[in-house]
């Protein structure tokens, strides 16, 4: 793997960081335009994430992070954990963005007109006391936000480090979201919900979850990381489909921005909150996924995963579309489900279930789970009628007992319905089949929510 | 080094915790007594800390994370960067806290009594906007405070793990600084000081430093960072200076809030809020004593001295107390001075400063710099009245010129004043002349403060 950048790429790079400077020097000018600088600093994330990438390579690799790419026929070490550097770009990002959307609140609490007129006596001054408040939860938020990323890439290098066991591992996100929590409790602290319109006669107009709202919000944190965790084993798959949410986010976010929807709208900033989190993230992951896209020069890591997942997570609780995100994350649940019987171990689950190289045809196959043993009669039965409904692929020996099935994960579900294909051509559909049951799940959401809900808040 | 607690100490450290939890259930009776629940916080994260280095060391040590100890006759390995795991306990319970000090805000702003009497329309709840808006810039201070000690936690592992550079590692105190300094600028911006009295006629009450400001901060992170950094090198005075400078801390915050102050002053907020931040902090870094006495059984790491500067840092800042800091750093800062012609490479300087184990007589002894060829004259005399000052011990050749001298660090100038001592017994020494001087420090600051200001504010 190359480790400098070529010409071409460092004259490109520096000509879009350039650009988005000059753009960000730009909002000094008028009111600052938040979404603008936004945008401006997800160029400059891409930039610096990219070179970033390319540079860290041989350090990560001399420290230990590195990993053989299983899917290839030639098995060269590439660096690993790469996912750890677009996340602390994109925190940094973050930090560095706040006074552009939160400059605003201090003018606007004092007497307008840019004027920043603090009243202040001597006596305060010198002993230091606070000079003037202003409503700032959103900021409160927004950095209880980082807190939380910032705790999954620390839990996400721990466990990249100490490889830490699968019990424990599935927690790292619900620990990461405790920041997050808690500023919630103190700053919001609203656990009602609206309830579904057949269910108003009994349960009323709002239910209060109490604490069992932070539980869902933890276990919200603990599947969207896990998720997208363990749709994974091929080129560009972890990276590719964060991007593809992120997008079907941005894409919902700007239907209540653009001109489509009334301005301001109630949800008009909470939506802004969520384009403030995602538009960086999409820089940082564009620049990993040229990397990581077939054929790899670096592995993303655990790090990636759970970082990744966490965004989505922190974005859809503080932006208040926690719902719309799980119909975001519905490959991923269905993923979950469809997998549950090898990770609770009804059916044999080999140490690694990604799919198989024909080192022949240079093409993906399906990798497939051996029994040693036939399975218990009901376990038989089911995958069978998987069969049947072609949701597994099963091989049965002479006598009709069970020898093998296919591995159960989306990919070779892929495989086994579009017959073997080149690893990328494998990606590609996978993410297309993320993007349009995204889209689906977006309109559902938009179109049908009026018959369980008096209202649609688009 | 053993793995795993004793029974008396299992014991001892269930006890403890148990007690913490218990004051900490009793808290939710009244009004949350935060400063008690931080006292109980502070007994938990000791617990979890010693148990954590306990049983984290055998991991750590098999990702490489070990080192040995120079100033032993038998140099055993044993597990590195331990600060980590103190650092990380110490971020999580500053996290978990955040109710105790922040829950009684929302209440203040109801209609009191305990009532949580919170408008809402049901408009406003579908659309998931803010209900009510508290001024909580106080939190956003808090927040602020831990995304910087978590970055220096970050970019001290990093340190630890890929070796950055000297000229960089002076700057990630800096670095990590950023998040503080953007949420002071959006959320407190005051920049204005107050001018001693002498300089009035000249300045007026107040200067306004603006950026100047800023770059004083993030100053300060650099130097009470590295301060600790390179005060360092025999067992236990990395943590143990950080304690003495803690307590001293505490004891001005004491100050402030006993029953010597009158009550509530003006400044009990900010020194409250310096209290939350270090009782913690004394919490982990007892524990992590306990193990890197002499005879130590782990290292601190580079992270755990970045992580106690930041601490104080962050401390002063936020709690507006910068210029008593740096009275309480004053023997880092005079290490740094007497350093400064070692680290400039005026004088020359050995891969380790660290003093010399005499093997026979089982004491240190302070190492020193040889000198290849002699020094340029103003070097020359410069050492040699250092020398007639008894501030350095210069060896000279039959003719004249300087042949070596003792390594210019405070630990090699207290054996030269005092003669070869066994480890332990130097690094009281030093810990003694700390509290010494900060104690002389503490003192000046609030009997002479009228001198030059108009009045103390204490």
């Amino acid at each position: 793997m190359a480790t400098t950048l070529s010409a071409t790429e460092s004259l490109s790079l520096l000509s879009l960081s350039l650009a988005c400077v000059g753009i960000l020097a730009n909002t000094f000018q008028g009111d600052g335009a938040p979404l603008v600088a936004s945008i401006a600093f997800s160029g400059l994330a891409f930039a610096s994430c990219y070179a970033l990438i390319r540079w860290l390579g041989p350090a990560f690799m001399r420290r230990g992070f590195k990993g053989r790419d299983l899917c290839k026929l030639k098995q060269t070490e590439i660096p690993e954990t790469m996912g750890a550097v677009c996340a602390m770009v994109y925190i940094f990002i973050l930090v560095v963005f706040i006074p552009w959307p939160f400059y605003k609140d201090i003018v606007a609490a004092t007497s307008g007109g840019g004027n920043r007129d603090v009243m202040m006596e001597l006596d305060q001054v010198e002993t230091g006391r606070l000079l003037h408040k202003f409503p700032h939860n959103k900021l409160a938020s927004y950095l209880s936000a980082i807190l939380s990323l910032q705790c999954i890439v620390l839990l996400g290098i721990g466990d990249d480090l100490f490889d830490i066991r699968w019990r424990h591992k599935v927690l790292i996100p619900a620990i990461a979201a405790i920041p997050m929590l808690i500023v919630y409790f103190v700053d919001f602290g609203v656990t009602q919900i609206v309830v579904p319109t057949p269910l108003r006669p009994y349960l009323g107009d709002l239910v209060d979850l109490g604490w069992l709202y932070y539980m869902y919000m933890a276990l919200l944190s603990i599947f969207s990381a896990n998720g997208i965790n363990i749709l994974a084993g091929i080129n560009g798959i972890e990276v590719g489909q964060s991007l593809v949410i992120a997008l079907l986010i941005v894409f919902n976010d700007a239907l209540y921005l653009g001109p489509f929807a009334p301005y301001p709208h109630p949800a008009t900033d909470s939506h802004l909150f969520s384009l403030y989190l995602l538009l960086p993230f999409i820089g940082v992951s564009l620049a990993l996924l040229m990397h990581n896209w077939y054929p790899a020069k670096v592995f993303v890591g655990d790090t990636y995963c759970y970082f990744a997942g966490m965004v989505f997570a922190v974005d859809g609780i503080l932006g208040h579309f926690s719902k719309t995100l799980m119909l975001l994350l519905l490959p991923q649940a269905f993923n979950f489900v469809y997998s549950a019987p090898q990770l609770f171990h009804l059916v044999p689950c080999p140490r690694h279930r990604l799919p198989h190289l024909n080192a022949r045809t240079g093409l993906l196959e399906c990798s497939r789970a051996e029994f040693k043993r036939p399975p218990a009669r009901p376990i038989a039965e089911v995958l069978k009628l998987l069969h049947r409904l072609r949701l597994l692929d099963v091989e049965t020996g002479d006598n009709g007992e069970i020898v093998s099935c296919s591995n159960l994960t989306i990919l070779n579900l892929w495989l086994v319905w579009f017959g073997p294909m080149r690893e990328d051509r494998l990606a590609l559909g996978i993410l297309g089949f993320q993007t349009v049951v995204g889209l689906l799940g977006l309109f559902v959401r938009h179109r049908m929510a009026l018959l369980i809900f008096t209202q649609d808040n688009w």
